[in-house]
């Protein structure tokens, strides 16, 4: 009997959390206090960042949060950008806030990430929440790990006991992803096993997988003989091609060569409409938190 | 062929570091400085807890670190313990310390740990340190998973690109160990499957690892059948069995039932000599690494 792939839903699980939240926000201020807020700190003028905090922005606007955007030229100083994540860390009024990845050459990210209070990190970057994700304490999860967490959850589909290969072993999104897919949790209690550029028998360790999550940052990478029948395969990657039949010129795919694998999984996200959307999700639900100081008194 | 199995010399590589670090708190204490200062602290009589203080006092008096051992009643308050640590967080003659674990109930064992200061966490428990691991940067490592990093550097063992099943997914071994044995590092980059409790197919999944770090806290769990041939397997087991035939009453045995596992692998750790010598020798090294503001200025 073929197998029916049922597509993961990313825009309608995005578009019902923040529905969601919404209902939260409309609550904090019938009750006379202020929304949560998120800043964005961006740096320079990358176009990846400008669309992701543009879109960010968006996001807010839709649940009713308070957002801002602080810009600084590609210019600027390591330590006035410490100024300013030092400035946040301390405004009363800001609840979570992100510095936007990349930063230019010469201003050094770890030592940004890490003068960000953990407890308004809501991107889930710095080391106090890395850690206490790997010892499964309560915390910021980076966003696009728990935004494929959610389209797992959401879609009711299990993971306990089931067999995991994560494809890239990325900070962003490979390593943790494949921390959090292996935690006594729900969603997790899967065999993890990660994947990377000295992996050998690629193809083999995938086609053994239950849950194939690719984050592998090559287009198509993962084609249908790497895929076993029924497997649920969650794509990571995004990149621009250039399409002359489309009217911007390009179109958006992702590392999953979404035609042919489709035939052979029981669900699949797809690329775009899939995990991208849930990662601005994940943000929104973290600033919430961090309003309501879930995680951290 | 037959494989002849080699028995990793815990033992051996063990003393060879711990003359190594003696030579060098020599060089420092000719220089007229004063040596490396651990500090230990205690919470209530547990046996296992006082054997590992003692064997850590022991292998700081043999590389002539100061060693010190702040002990405290079971009955000691959290506030107490808290201002404990901060006393050592600001004791500029002490480099490192660790707060044995376990600690009785009633003390939050979190709470506890992320209150040291992370530049004197030679544990390597904190989660600043356990996620700056998690992101390939310098850090304290924690104790044991570093000393099966070292049993596989010295015994000349390649890791890149090989299968890699880690049995067991504690904070303090199997879930760290997972993640330096597929970070981009040498010995790392390996293939790593993290295997636990909700697993399904363990025996399917053991028998195709190249490395195999048992680490499941189960007697002689890893069978030869388990076990492929020619692989490399490394025992984090730990337990006391009753034995008549020996004066103590009891024995030491491991995860790996060694005598018939040895028959088919090429590498292996022995239980006792292997993975605990090393695990004393890691906080040695952390602790002279603080000293020397290495990973932290």
């Amino acid at each position: 009997m073929p197998v029916l792939p049922k597509i993961i839903e990313g825009k309608f699980i995005a578009d019902t959390i923040k529905d969601e939240i919404a209902v939260e926000v409309r609550k904090i201020i019938a009750s006379g206090k202020r929304p949560p807020h998120l800043v964005a700190v961006l740096v320079g003028m990358d176009p990846a960042s400008e669309s992701y905090v543009s879109g960010k922005e968006k996001a807010c606007k839709q649940v009713g949060f308070i957002s801002s955007v602080y810009r600084y030229p590609e210019g600027i100083s390591q330590e006035k950008l410490l100024e300013v994540v030092n400035f946040l860390n301390n405004d009363e009024e800001v609840d979570g806030f992100i510095v936007q990845l990349p930063l230019p050459e010469g201003l050094r990210e770890d030592v940004i990430i890490e003068s960000i209070d953990y407890r308004k990190d809501v991107d889930g970057f710095h080391p106090a929440n890395a850690g206490r994700m790997m010892k499964n304490l309560p915390c910021f999860l980076p966003a696009t790990p728990m935004g494929i967490l959610t389209l797992l959850e959401r879609s009711n589909i299990d993971t306990e006991g089931k067999n995991c290969v994560v494809l890239g072993r990325s900070n962003i999104v490979g390593t943790p992803v494949s921390i959090l897919m292996g935690r006594k949790a729900k969603p997790g209690n899967s065999t993890v096993t990660l994947c990377h550029s000295k992996t050998k028998n690629i193809t083999e360790i995938c086609s053994r997988a239950d849950i194939l999550i690719a984050a592998i940052g090559q287009p198509h990478f993962v084609k249908a003989d790497m895929v076993k029948e029924g497997a649920v395969v969650i794509d990571v990657g995004i990149h621009r091609i250039p399409d002359n039949t489309s009217p911007k010129g390009y179109k958006i795919i992702g590392d999953v060569a979404f035609d042919e694998v489709m035939k052979k999984c029981s669900f699949i996200s797809p690329v775009p409409g899939g995990v991208g959307l849930l990662t601005i999700v994940s943000l929104l639900q973290n600033t919430l938190k961090a309003y309501r100081k879930e995680i951290y008194p």
